[in-house]
């Protein structure tokens, strides 16, 4: 504090920090810059590079320097509409787009737009919590269990909705699938579940889908199928086009919710006014697709589901507890199976396994405590992206799609995310003694 | 509003339409739709090119898809800060800048993280106030006036300071000059008595200086110089580089208030998270300077500045109150020594004027009640730029840089403007009956 100038921060901010991964990213580099050799399993960013044919889009637009649409580019927002009507078979409305610089950002705003209680499920992706702190929003969250496999159920959300007396309360409930920080997803049928109990209390669904195209088998099903009044669908580029420093995210509202996506475009025009216009116009080429971007995806996927299941089944034989993802690139460890042998070792919270696990293993994994669940949980995020993208896909490319990738692919090509599930591996396995804090 | 989805927007946002500017850009595209010969002088965006430097710098990052730090890529924090340290000698470190996508973005969020009054000099640029609103701040405005140039004076934040008995108040005091939307600038005299003011008070200036660079002689001085350790300076390449549609905006921070720089920057983690990456690789190169941009700048200026200066005394001419300004591309139009002239055709405030100058002269100006003025008064912005800058700047070369442009430069190059210019004094002289209402 200076007397200059004393400190005067509104109380919703204050005591924020950097946020949890950007932290770990810091203490891997610092680590690093001592010598050791670090695992970051803790940063989730696609490994793969942007198509080459985006690429080459944003040098034919680099000229560009207009103040775009605050919803943005007509035409980009027409090849967003064309996008979910392909692989989603959902109407959608160029009308019904709005272009934003990274859909976190969007989400901030329609948080800052919309009066009602948010709906979150944990565990939840980083910045949902956050994000409704800073703006002081009153948020609900709906835990899921191991049981249930880390996924929330239609019967919990309507239990929280019965609870409290007050059925016409506005609503905006947070569905993200292919799920951060699980790699799960929702099968069709509980989608079919939640969209009732949504439709009934008239709540809005607010569908994260930004990992929906790096489904691993590529069978990503939106609930705006079976909501579509109701649900606003969240994407961009940042996650199936390898380009997260772009900042491209796309909000996609139904007509019913336009009174919602106006009153967003007015506080977009009034804060980032609209998204940088030659990214823009490269946006387009992503959206639009066709037959190179697709094979880019196909084998992505691939790569990611090969590097996903090998890391789950080395994880389950030393004994944890993982469900082999659907998409995304992450893994949710469960310690609770070895709770014992890690309370002997003094470890009975997440952040303390994680962080004896970065200290004595140099591996970087999120405790749950990131994701909104407690500290006490042994819970943890994995993403499994420390490997050079673009060197896998070339490898990949001399494999038919239609054949799996050989046994030793990930070996050779993600060395460095299966080297760390297995010191990971072993330092669960390994004796007390060897691992004890010096 | 829709049965199914009732209508639940914060009572911050209701009512919220799209910006003056873009509202009136909207009439302007239907009126040219309708086959009329439009001058659009209400909306200020630089009318020239990005330079071919920068954008060749963007084509070579494109391939770029990391996640920068949220505060910006170090390169581009470093080239800012010398950036400020040669065009306004002062110290600026690099730890002091943060990037953010266009400066509007920064501004909203400091206001978010900041607890405090904030002070608002009027006539002020369109989104100081609506920004306070969405978020629920407190904002005082000062007035400025025609006798005293359309400055607020020191004397003036003295009395608003003394008048609430509150010494202590956290205060954030927002500057603008060259003055969106007047043109106008402060003194060195001027500024220094501002400095102590703010001084006194332990108020933060935020110092919107966007169009420093733009000063049409060069001279800008910011009034970082005189307190330096309660400024922040906010600018961007926006005005200067011709890139508003790039949205790069940069603020930066003296030591003193760093912990509103981390605030800030931890309010930006959950929000935009970082700026497009390929466009901060760029940026590096514009905030670096040399011949090439510092020729495009001194041609840009003695362009802006002939325009200027032209439209002035055509307006001068037709009995308006007009000052010539001293930088960006802006004039601010005081109607009121021809009050009853036009109170006689019916036109009694802002908005009427605009609209009958637009209905019948097709000229598009902005009310003075856009930039925080009372409706009543005959005010309005006049922005400049309604030309080719790449054709105007060619011309330009051909002039040595220390000779003037020759007199009819302007009529041929920035033709529209001027002709606008004229037809806005035309309608202003003619008889009550060719311009009377039909």
């Amino acid at each position: 504090m200076n007397a200059k100038h004393p400190v005067s921060l509104s109380l919703n901010v204050r005591g924020m920090g950097p946020s949890a991964t950007l932290s770990l990213n810091e203490r891997c580099r610092e680590l690093r810059r001592q010598g050791h050799t670090v695992c970051n399993l803790g940063l989730g960013q696609s490994p793969f590079p942007i198509p080459a044919t985006v690429v080459e889009a944003l040098r034919a637009s680099a000229a560009e320097n207009d103040y775009l649409p605050v919803k943005g580019l007509r035409e980009l927002r027409g090849a967003v509409a064309e996008y979910h009507r392909r692989q989603d078979q959902i109407e959608v409305h160029p009308d019904g787009v709005i272009i934003g610089p990274g859909s976190k950002e969007l989400m901030f705003l329609v948080q800052i737009a919309y009066y009602g209680e948010i709906i979150i499920p944990t565990p939840c992706w980083v910045s949902y919590m956050p994000q409704a702190r800073i703006i002081g929003r009153k948020v609900s969250r709906v835990h899921s269990s191991a049981k249930q496999g880390w996924k929330v159920t239609a019967a919990q959300f309507l239990r929280s909705f019965e609870m409290v007396h007050d059925d016409y309360r506005p609503r905006l409930l947070v569905l993200n699938y292919p799920a951060n920080p699980t790699g799960l997803t929702y099968t069709v049928d509980e989608l079919k579940e939640i969209a009732e109990v949504a439709r009934r209390f008239h709540a809005i669904i607010l569908s994260d889908e930004i990992y929906g195209g790096l489904h691993h088998s590529g069978e990503h099903v939106s609930i705006a199928r079976f909501y579509p009044e109701g649900t606003i669908i969240s994407s961009g580029l940042s996650k199936w086009c390898g380009a997260a420093g772009w900042r491209v995210g796309t909000f996609c509202f139904p007509p019913d919710l336009y009174w919602l996506l106006d009153a967003l475009a007015a506080v977009a025009s009034e804060t980032y006014t609209s998204v940088c216009a030659p990214v823009q116009y490269a946006a387009v080429r992503a959206f639009r697709g066709g037959v190179e971007i697709e094979r880019y995806l196909w084998h992505a996927r691939r790569i990611l589901r090969a590097v996903g299941q090998q890391c789950a089944a080395i994880l389950q034989q030393a004994g944890l507890n993982v469900l082999v993802p659907a998409g995304a690139f992450y893994l949710w460890l469960d310690f609770s199976p070895l709770r014992e042998r890690l309370a002997a070792r003094g470890i009975e919270t997440g952040p303390q396994l994680c962080e004896r696990l970065l200290e004595e293993a140099k591996v970087a994994i999120l405790p749950g405590g990131a994701f909104a669940r407690s500290r006490g949980e042994l819970t943890a995020r994995l993403a499994y992206v420390d490997f050079d993208g673009a060197r896998a896909l070339a490898a990949s490319e001399n494999v038919p799609l239609d054949a799996d990738l050989p046994p030793d692919f990930t070996r050779q090509w993600c060395q460095n995310v299966i080297s760390g599930v297995e010191r990971l591996a072993d330092w669960l396995t390994s004796s007390g003694n060897r691992a004890a804090r010096v």
